[in-house]
């Protein structure tokens, strides 16, 4: 029998033994009493195992408050957990595994924290759900881009901009050399910028260059919405030419983004705002290594990860192995390809490059600047090409001050961003 | 100009009128320099706004980690911050006001703490959601509960249960006077309980048992999934004559269960398993309060609200909080009935009934007991009796001790559970 894993991270005040124990009886029985018909021959059979209990530090403090205290303990445990499930017990269903994995635990009595680390799957979550359509190879594909990342950037203002006034600045982009282009997420499909006119205004522009120079520029349309919507929004965007629909994951949901996947036909730009939610506390919540396995497996290509030294709280090192765990194949030899490309964002500029492909092994990404593109004090032509620069001296190790000193670009990217 | 209001509890390091522009900003144009094309005029169309800060006490240390500090300072102020945002920004669409309210806030480096504690929406949302089909009125039509709670209990264990040893259980419950029960949510359609199966084996007895007694059960057949086959599991539970409908709605996601709900013709028994993630932490994340408001719009007709003196984590003040949001409306006069049925589950017997009933000022909920029922020293019917009599004690505003004298099952529970 195939099983499903978990790893968790809790602290508690009982013995960590003692706690997982109780997070596999809450996901297999789940009441305050012995009640009848649950034999020893069921929960042989159905039961959740604990299959190890690592333990941690101890500290003297809990994290997060209300949980229970055995009397007379005053120090706190930390340990590292590992919980498995037959597969049969949810199928391979991802809202019902997260039901398994994530359902009661994070509010049980017996934890001051608990987030959930890892999630290993069997391969049964292959065959019942598609995956990413188009992943890296269809988006290198559509934009045309190889040996190096996809160079992107974000339309800001994120508010009150009109769709001509966004064309325009697509059409200045376009001209940069710029490869994607994205909506904010907070614009879908406000009154002043309708999505329908939206396309229209932005996909001239586009196809236009298009036709000019050969090269397509990959714009992100922020379909986010109800699911009717969002799939007469993904229509509009296919019948303008356009290469790829946006939307925010966490909102739309597993079932509903699930539903739109087996519908679309262009990429999907996966943007996770709303993340800190689930990980912004290191002892509450899901990981991005758990979490970006649901959504890949749901079948978005690109996964937002943040970036190296960002404007947000998430740390350089969470940051990379969020990176690298969408570029990590889900399962073994012989299942069709299932990694995508994570989208490296948030106060980026050339200066990250040389770190981010250092910890990355590669280019399989897309780098999106929003200021360090366009604030760059040479325009926007110049601020593209800081970034190639930027990422060839990566990819070819040479520093990046040593590069700067015969690419203006890029020294004048230091020179303001540095 | 209509307006969508938030309200949020902070703590940071900085001024909190300070953090609170820098809220505003994040989600009105959010890059990490100012960028062209952001005039006054967008900004005094288009911002969000800083309604009102009010300070609340000092902390000497941060609850979350990572966020940054200014030089010198050592204090972290909380406070209760409120911002509104044109409803053009968004438009009347749950999953983009998500994304305006609770985006990338929760990751800003200004916020050891950042949750949101409430949302006030413009009758528009009204317009553009179906709100709940069935709600308090139809669930007391479709189970003939008047001038009581809807008493119900969860089918345990949740793993492992055949169809037919689910049938035998609903059928001593049945007799035993239930008026609600429920799956659990960790099953839904998995192989040695196909949905198909259990709804068949589920519904004979519950449609003999009415055609003998008049009294029609409702049971809440699980049918969290993907939308296809929740689609599917709906219709096999509406010909088979069921009456409800659950699901995990937090697994499901907005999107996916507004697509469902617009199709179904059955009350929705909204399960909110995996909440702990948004609700554990005092410092993080979203209350309930505010987040029940997305739901009842969407439409769902009863919502988990936790129980008093529950097994989790969870404060009576907050459950209580819960309870009295649901069962308020969301907009003034004129407007359609929006109001839910609160789920007061964990751990419930006769003995919360008093505390419940106090609080709530009213008996619109569903009182949902495991081991309270079932393992009743005099047997499920005796279980369901404590239950009425404890609710009749508490709508009369007798001790509960006091009615034990003549009530013999209500002094059993208060014997075991007690």
């Amino acid at each position: 029998m195939e099983r499903v894993r978990a790893i968790y991270r809790i602290e508690t005040a009982f013995d960590p033994e003692v706690a997982a124990a109780a997070m596999a009886g809450e996901q297999s029985s789940g009441t305050f009493v012995a009640v009848p018909g649950e034999t020893e021959e069921l929960k042989a059979r159905f039961a959740a195992r604990v299959e190890r209990v690592t333990r941690l530090e101890e500290v003297l403090q809990p994290t997060l408050p209300a949980a229970h205290t055995p009397a007379g303990r005053a120090v706190w445990h930390r340990a590292e957990v590992e919980l498995s499930w037959p597969i049969e017990n949810m199928g391979p269903s991802l809202p019902n595994l997260m039901s398994a994995v994530g359902g009661n635990l994070f509010e049980l009595r017996h934890f001051s924290g608990l987030k959930l680390i890892d999630l290993v799957l069997p391969p049964t979550f292959a065959e019942a759900y598609p995956g990413p359509q188009f992943a890296v190879g269809g988006t290198r594909r559509l934009t045309g881009v190889e040996g190096r990342p996809v160079i992107g950037t974000i339309i800001k203002p994120s508010i009150g901009l009109s769709p001509e006034q966004t064309a325009d600045m697509v059409r200045d982009l376009a001209e940069g050399g710029i490869d994607f282009i994205k909506d904010d997420e907070l614009i879908a499909g406000p009154p002043y910028s309708p999505l329908a006119e939206r396309v229209r205004a932005v996909m001239a522009v586009i196809n236009d260059h298009a036709e000019r120079t050969g090269k397509k520029v990959m714009y992100a349309f922020n379909i986010t919405g109800e699911i009717d919507e969002m799939l007469r929004r993904h229509d509009i965007v296919r019948d303008a030419g356009g290469t790829c629909v946006m939307f925010s994951i966490n909102y739309v949901g597993l079932s509903g983004a699930a539903y739109f996947r087996r519908r679309c036909e262009l990429p999907i730009h996966g943007h996770r705002n709303g993340w800190g939610v689930f990980d912004r506390s290191p002892w509450l919540g899901i990981s991005f290594v758990a979490y970006q396995k649901l959504w890949r497996l749901i079948g978005v290509d690109h996964l937002h990860v943040c970036g190296i030294r960002n404007k947000f709280c998430e740390s350089d090192e969470s940051v990379i192995a969020s990176g690298k765990a969408c570029l990590t194949p889900l399962f073994g030899e012989g299942h069709r390809p299932d990694t995508v490309m994570p989208v490296f964002s948030s106060a980026q500029w050339a200066g990250q490059a040389p770190d981010t492909f250092a910890a990355l092994g590669g280019t399989d990404l897309i780098y999106c600047c929003g200021g360090g593109i366009v604030a760059h004090p040479g325009g926007t032509a110049a601020g593209v090409k800081s970034l190639h620069q930027a990422w060839d001296a990566a990819a070819r190790g040479v520093p990046l001050e040593e590069h700067a000193r015969d690419h203006k670009e890029l020294r004048q990217a230091i020179e303001k961003f540095g």
